[in-house]
């Protein structure tokens, strides 16, 4: 009897040493103060594909920020045929690494959709989309680096041509997004100064 | 020797399964995911006073977004004082809600610091500083509401005047930030035909 019950002890011990594990590499892999802290601008990327699921995931993460008065002004270009990577590639000059990017998201802003269709809002709404991406790719253990389009006219107009954007819809930016080779590292920007405290 | 064994394995038990509901806890109040999906812009404040530690948290998850060329070209008020609270909500419109939280932060773009001194990005940057505070706040169990400043030029001169800031700063937002009553829902915006495959 003694010795089932410690059989039966011992068992469950495993068990739980087991959830103990697997709980907490979840909640390092996913804790918001973490993922905040450990997103960096991937540059360096291995080649392999990211999965449809994966970037449904992100931009389903892009459409939960917050918009002025909720008008939802953006739409998600997704990118992941390597011949249209290629060209994305080639037509801007700060997106290299497209070349071993999975993929890409472009967010676009339309000044149309937003609130007194005010193009800065439009902005504005677009970035805080991007930056919930930018945070889901790292969620995911993914990589993702913003090249910016907007504001620059030549740039804009590439990303336009290369994905048959029409001419009134804003290109805010070309996101490559990959899985990463651990060359690229967090950078610590917290800086005392930059905080008032009751006024300027 | 059996009975101090099993008396050994009891209390190891009791700490496991201790850590396992802690670590599960601590995975669920914090996990990126559900933070993005869990945000929602809180009106409804409990009138309690938000800790420094937890302001200063938030501000510094903020300055973890990226910015164009790491310029971080942005600067942080926070504001605590009931009497700075209240003349802040007198002079906003849209920032009534103001009278029952605990703090508020300012996020302030400062386009002569942005790359090529461009305003617009100086704007993108701080809005997404901005999107890493608004996750920040729900993922301390704080609520937290986007109230604009920029692009209307009135309620940026509001807010210069009421926190002394000067005339060639961006003051993006103010955001009230409280312990909210639970009112306040997140809303679903997600919709498959904001998303493009391959092209526009």
């Amino acid at each position: 009897m003694k010795k089932l019950s410690l059989l039966f002890l011992l068992s469950f011990l495993f068990v739980q040493s087991a959830s103990v594990i697997f709980a907490k590499e979840d909640a390092m892999a996913k804790d918001v103060f973490a993922v905040i802290h450990s997103r960096k601008s991937v540059r360096n990327f291995t080649g392999e594909a990211v999965s449809k699921a994966d970037l449904e995931t992100i931009v389903r993460a892009g459409m939960a920020a917050p918009t002025a008065a909720n008008k939802q002004p953006w739409s998600f270009v997704i990118v992941t045929k390597r011949s249209q990577l290629d060209d994305l590639a080639a037509a801007l000059p700060h997106a290299k690494m497209l070349a071993k990017a999975g993929a890409a998201i472009i967010v676009c802003a339309l000044p149309n959709e937003a609130i007194n269709a005010n193009k800065d809002f439009a902005v504005i709404d677009a970035s805080l989309a991007s930056e919930n991406i930018l945070l889901a790719v790292e969620g995911l253990g993914l990589g993702a680096v913003w090249t910016a389009a907007y504001p620059d006219p030549d740039r804009a107009k590439a990303v336009r041509d290369a994905l048959k954007i029409p001419a009134d819809i804003i290109p805010l930016n070309v996101i490559p997004i990959g899985h990463p080779t651990g060359e690229d590292k967090p950078k610590d920007k917290y800086k005392k100064e930059k905080i008032h405290w009751e006024n300027w």
